[in-house]
């Protein structure tokens, strides 16, 4: 059977490791440097001839390098012969520029969609798309994991009663909905709305909250602007506590000052983008998707393994 | 007639100016900035409809932001319904990857040109490639300008005496040929040699230069190792003064403070890539690459105008 190898780049080498714990190899020998002037330079220091190989880099923050770090890492795996190309991008960056939301919008996560499919890629492994349609801009198999079950174990584990799950808008209902059916909890949503352009929008809460442990669920967290003012509107209409929860902790901008300032009691996200020391507060705590990423990985190779029976 | 449009991101809006002002069009009315989280986002502030658009974007350090703005942009005139998209990229970014110097090399300089295509460009002009053979990576027409009749114009214009243009390596050997004809003057070469590994190179200069005024020219100065060497190396072996010239500027790390330290009189470059101040010291000046960057496309235009009476 070809051999499995996993990679990484420098988007998030922690994950990767872990991952390929779980799998039981060891992380494959190559680094992402750069040249002087700033260019990538990929150093492949084992072979990966005929290999079934897993390149794992979420193309979180400073996106355009860790993209390009993907891409490069791509190319020189194609060009060495490996048998099969797999990247697993745990966060999916620029998936918020899926479709035209102004005239002359690029769409930039066809873009990516293409660019990696262009550099060589055979396969995608991704998590919590901001759209799923985002599959459809690929030409090549998507495996798509959710991250529902890892925050749904969590909050079944801490044992609290009297749930309600929140979407903070309409895009996340069918997320929310889903947490909410693996708690036996009703939902609700909130409904911002901007009575009248540059006036404060307001926050309308459908479903009943009043006593209630809320738990808000929403694929990116990003300024935490939406999840912070949705906390204290919950908490203001009633709610006797808030958690929060999201796949990817994107945090950029003032999202931390914003989160520890807020209502919010706990933030559970996951470890698809790494979070960096001061990012760490105490209010937050990570989960770890290597488990189902590895899993994700060991049917994908088995499945490959298996094609070859039919070949 | 369609419209000829010209567009910058961030990599040199300076020249993109110029280049507008030469052709005698307004700069197009675009933005590259970034969300909070680092993504690009492209504002595409007028219509581009049924237009020929010529985008100045030189892939410079920060070569993966300054590439992917290209990229996003490029996306975005495309589904803005841009007639012809020709994409103006004075330096080409990972050039010098352009083959595989090691086992498991990526050929990053192919990638860029599949990158480049895949986003919806139709037509490159370029500078001084690193190695010409990176036109046959692309699929589209790739004009190829040369740095040399600016170079040369200079040095005439200067009226130096006993010239001789010297290569600093066997790979630039035609380029310095070409300026050795316009200055009239005969070429020398380095030789570099490393007698044995982890011993120091021995600059062997093959041809004559004593007493002579000599001219190193190469496309890229990047860390300026190579061309201060060289001109130490020459004033040693007697000749009476040295100039060095290059198309491309990278000036990383130790640049400038090597160029400051050296045995170099003045160090001509062009400005395909921008000069910090800091970077713009006494010895250096700069000229510009605006007027035959801004014929080529008055050229271009013509032809795509032309073209349509055969269509
Ligand atoms: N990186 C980003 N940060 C913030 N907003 C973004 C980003 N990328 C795209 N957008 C904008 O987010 C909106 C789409 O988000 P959504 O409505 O949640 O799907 C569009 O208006 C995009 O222009
Ligand atoms: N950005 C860069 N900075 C320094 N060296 C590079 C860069 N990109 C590629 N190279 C290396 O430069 C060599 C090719 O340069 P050359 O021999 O001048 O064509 C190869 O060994 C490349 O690995």
């Amino acid at each position: 059977d070809p051999k499995l190898k996993v990679f990484t780049c420098n988007a998030n080498p922690e994950l990767a490791k872990e991952i390929a714990e779980h799998i039981g190899v060891p992380l494959g020998n190559a680094q992402a440097v750069r040249f002087s002037d700033g260019e990538c330079q990929i150093k492949l220091n084992e072979s990966v001839r005929g290999c079934d190989v897993f390149v794992i880099q979420p193309t979180s923050a400073p996106v355009n390098e860790h993209l390009m770090e993907l891409l490069v890492m791509v190319d020189a795996l194609k060009r060495a012969s490996a048998k099969s190309i797999n990247v697993v991008i745990p966060y999916y960056g620029y998936a918020r520029q899926d479709r035209k939301a102004r005239a002359r919008d690029p769409i930039t996560a066809k873009l990516v969609a293409n660019l990696i499919e262009t550099a060589g890629a055979q396969r995608v492994i991704t998590m919590d798309l901001h759209a799923t349609q985002i599959q459809g801009f690929f030409d090549i198999p998507v495996d798509h994991l959710l991250g529902v079950p890892i925050l749904g174990k969590h909050f079944s584990e801490k044992g609290l009663k009297d749930i309600v799950v929140v979407s903070p808008d309409h895009g996340g209902v069918t997320r929310a909905r889903k947490l909410a059916e693996r708690l036996e909890a009703p939902i609700a949503i909130i409904d911002k709305r901007r009575p009248e352009p540059n006036v404060a929008e307001v926050m309308n809460i459908v479903g009943n909250i009043e006593g209630k442990t809320a738990i808000i669920i929403d694929d990116i967290i990003d300024t935490a602007g939406t999840i912070t003012l949705a906390a204290n509107a919950l908490v203001e209409a009633g709610a006797r506590e808030v958690y929060a929860c999201c796949t990817h902790p994107v945090l950029s901008g003032p999202a931390i000052e914003r989160i520890a300032n807020s209502k919010i009691k706990e933030l559970i996200v996951t470890n698809s983008i790494p979070l960096t020391k001061e990012q760490l507060i105490d209010k937050i705590t990570v989960l770890s998707v290597a488990p189902i990423i590895g899993e994700a990985i060991i049917r994908v190779h088995e499945e490959l393994s298996v094609s070859k029976l039919f070949d």
